[in-house]
């Protein structure tokens, strides 16, 4: 090659090379005017849920003043749930049996977190009225969990494997409390990126329709055929 | 116990079946109502998010145009990609080079599916100028998957396990081709809820920033270097 010739070619390359920038920064641009829309849709997508939760918030409460109204609403819909049944033992069936009312909140914003609420009366089983879990998220993804360690009356701590009245045994004796759940902040998450399963079917499935759940049994005292087994 | 004793415990039952009866039933009505806001949610964040997708098209367009002046944009992108690099053949990589745009498209409704169709130029491979894969989602839940059988040319079927042009062979004969996954249409669930991982992966991340994965190759001829293997 001459370097007539060589000098032409380089010429040809470098404006490819300053045509290929060009277009790299153009495509840059439009990548920005993208990220402007989607967050602009993010925005949005969130005022409507914001809006949503504002309306369903008197209806919720509405609906915990009924319920308030229906012995061992809560308790029956957790004995009814496909999931929820398994994880209350024979003690914590006669703690549930003071649950007052439940609540699910999302944070005002939505987006940065929701808390899990259990309402109950005086009870024999620990001094505290409500036990709440508590799911923050952050900007950069990632969830902090904190939860009421419940403060248990002397020789009534259920979740210590050391049960209560236990005589006659026809079971294993260390039965999981469900009452550890709520100071168990254990990050954990599972292959499909849930973080705690039953934060999640409270929140997204029991909540939404408990009704579906109380309905299900066929006799309304799952309590006390539940009781039956021991 | 008493005639009169019985009838007036069973006449207070009856009293608390009605009471029961009623709670329940208010609470149906409660729960109907929170059905019809989660309704009128759900279409509201569909309106939000149909109106975005109507902004984004003109900048879709415009930037399918600037990446038209990118030698090899898609290809580079694709090997540039932790998941979609994996899944090109030598061979495909030169069917790739006749690749003249790529296009992800929501169904108007937004909801109900989406496709995703590759542009080629007149090529030796295969008699067709769009390559394209439909998901449509239904009511129910369920997404049926259809896709284009390429039309190979004679002897060009990259997709039948006998690869054209092979000599001094250097790796195992049967290299699994990315156009098999067109006309691969059978329902896969895996645990993670995702159905077709190329179609989502495409879908959810090369598409909404492929400028990301074309800028992360050092060079910019992916092509080339992974070429020199052979
Ligand atoms: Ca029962
Ligand atoms: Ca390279
Ligand atoms: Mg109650
Ligand atoms: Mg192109």
């Amino acid at each position: 090659m001459d370097k007539g010739k060589r000098a032409k070619v380089e010429e040809e390359e470098s404006e490819l090379d300053a045509e290929l920038v060009q277009a790299i920064e153009k495509l840059q641009e439009v990548q920005d005017e993208l990220e402007r829309v989607n967050e602009e849709a993010s925005d949005k997508v969130l005022e409507v849920e914001q809006f949503y939760n504002e309306i369903r918030r008197p209806v919720y409460s509405k609906r915990n003043d009924i319920i308030h109204n229906i012995p061992d609403f809560w308790l029956t819909a957790f004995l009814s749930h496909p999931v929820l049944c398994d994880l209350l033992s024979d003690d914590d069936q006669k703690v549930f049996k003071y649950l007052e009312s439940l609540d699910v909140e999302d944070f005002k914003d939505v987006k940065s977190g929701y808390s899990i609420s259990f309402n109950f009366r005086a009870n024999p089983y620990f001094e505290d009225t409500k036990l709440t879990k508590i799911f923050k998220f952050s900007d950069e993804g990632t969830t902090s969990v904190s939860g009421t360690q419940p403060k248990w009356k002397a020789g009534m701590d259920l979740t210590n494997g050391v049960l209560p009245e236990k005589e006659g045994l026809k079971r294993p004796l260390v039965e999981e409390s469900f009452f550890k759940w709520f100071s168990d902040t254990t990050q954990k998450l599972s292959l499909d990126g849930i973080q705690d399963e039953v934060a999640e079917v409270i929140k997204d499935d029991l909540w939404p329709n408990p009704l579906k759940y109380f309905n299900a049994e066929p006799d309304e005292d799952g309590f006390e055929s539940g009781e039956q087994e021991s």
